[in-house]
């Protein structure tokens, strides 16, 4: 973090109305050096914000604007965009073009490899320039990258949980990548705030499902991060299921251990050196294992493994909420890293509980 | 707010390991003036606080101190008491004779006569002395009483939803008060962390059921308060029911209106005038109505009426966090009062949404 | 029950793929003397049933039917139509003149005067003199008037569990109608399988709101209700919340005392002796208050009551599955009744605990 | 199914006011060739059954028995255990040794060797002629043994989804079993009706944790199973977590195919073929997998699966309902083999949805 500081930024969020860019107003309203100036709606703009919103009564009293570049340039130095893949990738060039910073939170950057891209999200990709000019911003793992950028790619929530929950364990070679398999859980809010039958109250409550089994467009996304880790190429089975409940991930992760002869202890302290002074990433004691619950409104990723000596294998288990270190939170944190700050800088709610 | 203030307090939590008081520990972490020095249970003392709650993970790191009024006057000026009725009542005057400034949260010093406490509570009151030195710390109504009170009875979570809702209206004189029937819901986390079958989740989820009806320790208090406002007795209907969710409290009030001309605008320009100035309530507009996870989290009240001229009755709705402006957010309200600081200090958190 | 009873009917559903329409199938696939001969669906015909429904999988094995009067003729005995209010309207008289029996649940049919149907539902009435031909079919309160009649009007979720609970101490002139209040609560099932942000997972859940606040267009028909039970006009208050369940209605009904010296016993049994022999309305003993859980799934109304005697009022709690009795099974009882059959016949179901 | 069926049977349930208790009385209702005539409860004898159970007001009318055999004798000619293990070891001697059959649904007669027993349950198994004498009652894998037996073990709510998802790929030798797996998610009855803190509304709700990772008792009795199917011994990785609702099991697996040019279609006919003739198994298509409330309040077994050839591992997704496939219902269909009856007498409930 050799970056020179600026004290302070305006910040305009972009697709305000989703799930995902009210909780950065939420957790933006607590940082010290961050000030929301503009809230961007495509579909809005013009009516006010708090009345689609009527929690902000009195708390965000702004109308909304439009997505017009030049607008936003006069008002805020920063621009989340809260946008959906496929709009992301039209978005960002016309305000990096304008000259302000962007943090992306959409998958349109992430992936490094537009035919990639194509396959999993059956989209075009943005054009490679920007592509290429985009960090990826997973925050623990490779955030010196981010300090000092201007546009940067914001990680997927189920990646989070499960790059941050694996990493270790792959980069020091004690697992066998090929071994990998990983059963996300996923809260309804992480679909977003569209309506869909598979939103639906009396559709999801009571319920467990799978979906996109075998397709989801972030397992490309977790293998680009453990290939990183592994130094060639890594291929998961990756499942999704949506849980009854509004905000939480849960990754739970098993894989063969190479040297059947290490202990649960001794991967704990392997991440708790790894992790060392990074405050989002609690490593639980051994025999306990981490609830979603335990991170809910918070940006914390906290991470529990054991391994059984009957089979071999380690389980690791590690929770985040989506909407936070999964979304919003992590978003945050990049700013920090790019304005130089403090990576925890607004960020250290403890989480809600019960 | 003519008090001398002082710039900072060091805080104690008896009772910590109740929903009150983790949630007096998750608020105060926030808090720029207050610190919490002892966390104090009179069962668990010795052993390392977040074992019980891991979501507290390196952010409290302390063991929980013995219920011990010497030590703790050695390390705190303020003793939140976050204990149930019954054990305050024995607890307030020792904290109080050791010279520390005590804010209870449980029933035992609302009421003023012995008799009523008796008769709904069903146990022994406190001391006279005591009962008479409590300040009943329902902050938007009488909170110029609380400033420089070096105790505070913290007023319950039905009770505060439901008299914000009805006192403008009935000390104007605009509502009759002897039609008032009042119809509370609650999430379940009003009810503790103590195990019982009301609280097992397979007996709650997917379920609603009405409890204590005609017969909620509650009822005097609410009429104690209402009382005042109108300036003569008051009794009331009060009927509680139990919600399948964590948090939220709901009451739903129904009066005849002594001028039947006078339109919900009318009454909601009353609300907004007899609140003015004071931020943690919100009247909505006339149509609107509060839900409860529009304060989720926070410390605000939000308030919705609608006269129906085909009845002659109004329907007043108001919403709070039961664990929040219910519990340990109007009692740090309290803390500022007395303390002579901004009521609002540390407490303007936004609500969790979704 | 004089009539001349068949052995046994043909069934075909209309709006086979609402809620209502497929907790017909659920309860039908159980009735001894009725069969689903059609699924009707004006938007899916051609299709298998069980591709939007796989919990039918292997049950129903039928594709869906179009629309079409002469085709169903020649399949059904009885139509029931669980359609929307204003498509019911339009079908039903196609169905009545191809010399079907229909059984109607939506509220087209349940409100004899059309201009109060437009005042509450802001549609256009049926024609009068299907209006006048259809039987209101509130089983335990007309169920006389059902038996042998062609077109019955299947009561609304919140009338059936409100009135069951006010009828009998209205009739008996035990408690003053001009002071009725009705705090009603329901799952979300009730607002159909429709899109909507009010049933979106993540709105609704931990969440409680109040809805259509004075403006409920069950108002009328409860005050119909009622106003046969008192014998002169009623206006009530009625208003509705949406509680984070699916299944469950419960209606808390608030009424002042013509006699205050009367009991809660005294009123138990009243209603006891009033629904003498009617299987489906259960009476707790005074000091117990039924829970929505108790009756999940079946077709019971259960009700309690508490006099005040503080107060000089009653609270009368009665609760049913909105979509069994308060939808699909009380048609089904109506078709029991029409046909001349024991009403409880098929309908014997132990209600779902836990 | 050579044996003499006798007509009907007189049926005992001892444990009645656990969750499995409920369940059977729930489901025997419907059963026309059962009759419950004693329910028995070691702690609550000679107190009315419906107290304590509401939802069974004039449905359930008897008194609770003492766990008497003598008395049962009299009145029954089977008895259901709902008992906890470790005292189904105890009270089935008994009974069988009165000369009634027994269907035990505890875990104390699963394993045949006692000190898998002892290590997984940390208990004292029971004597090994009882252990033997127990047919293990998996219906749809060895129902052919249960046909005129007087002892069954019934088997666990894990096992049952597991083994039935597992089965006919390690009987082909599609899948290596050492690679094998198992991901599960219940619904929080399944850890029954006793207090505790993990079971607690507010600390489940919009919560997902893992619990007993490594270490759950299931383990042996699904590997005992699998076993059967390859021949050989086999060790799983099986990993349990509790998901935020009452009803519902999900266990999602996973193994590499020894053949991996397999494709999902042919994997689904093979499990087509296997359960053919099973009405309670129910193989979804390619693409469709099943969701826990699409076999909600059944006996069904629902089964999906996807082949992903990236991987060359199968990902099989089953789902019961434990109370019932999972418990009570899988019992009774046991009740039928035993008496020689067809296996889905009384079992044949549609699913309760939404």
């Amino acid at each position: 973090m050799t970056h020179t500081a600026t004290s302070h930024a305006r910040v305009a969020i972009v697709g305000s109305t989703g799930y995902g860019g009210v909780e950065l107003i939420r957790l933006l309203a607590a940082h010290p050096q961050a000030t929301v100036t503009s809230v961007v709606s495509s579909s809005s703009a013009g009516t006010l914000f708090s009345e689609g919103f009527p929690h902000l009564t009195e708390i965000v009293t702004d109308e909304l604007d439009a997505v017009d570049p030049e607008l936003i340039r006069s008002k805020a130095d920063v621009v989340f965009l809260a946008t959906p893949h496929g709009v992301s990738s039209k978005l960002a060039p016309q305000f990096l073009d304008a000259g302000l910073k962007v943090i992306d939170l959409s998958g349109d950057f992430r992936l490094k490899q537009p035919e990639t891209y194509r396959e999993w999200y059956k989209k075009d990709a943005p054009e490679q320039a920007y592509l290429d000019r985009a960090v990826f911003g997973m925050c623990e793992l490779f955030g010196d990258e981010v300090a000092g950028a201007d546009f940067v790619s914001n990680p997927g929530c189920f990646p989070t949980a499960t790059t941050l929950g694996l990493y270790p364990a792959v980069q020091a070679g004690w697992i066998d990548p090929d071994t990998i398999i990983i059963d996300s859980k996923t809260g309804v809010s992480g679909s977003g705030r569209g309506l869909n039958l598979s939103a639906h109250f009396s559709e999801v409550n009571e319920n467990l499902k799978a979906y996109k089994v075998g397709q989801h467009q972030h397992t490309p996304e977790i293998e680009m991060v453990l290939e990183r880790a592994a130094g060639r190429p890594v291929t998961t089975t990756f499942t999704t299921h949506l849980v009854p409940m509004t905000r939480g991930i849960m990754s739970t992760m098993y894989a063969t251990l190479t040297d059947k002869s290490r202990s649960s202890a001794e991967f704990a302290e392997l991440y708790r050196q790894f992790y060392e002074g990074r405050r989002f990433v609690r490593v639980r004691p051994t025999g306990v294992y981490p609830a979603t619950k335990e991170v809910y409104g918070s940006n914390y990723c906290d991470i529990g493994m054991n391994v059984d000596p009957r089979t071999g294998r380690i389980t690791i288990i590690s929770v985040i909420d989506n909407l936070v270190k999964g979304a919003a939170g992590q978003a945050i944190q990049n700013l920090n890293l790019m304005m130089g700050w403090d990576e925890t800088l607004g960020l250290l709610f403890t989480p809600v509980y019960p």
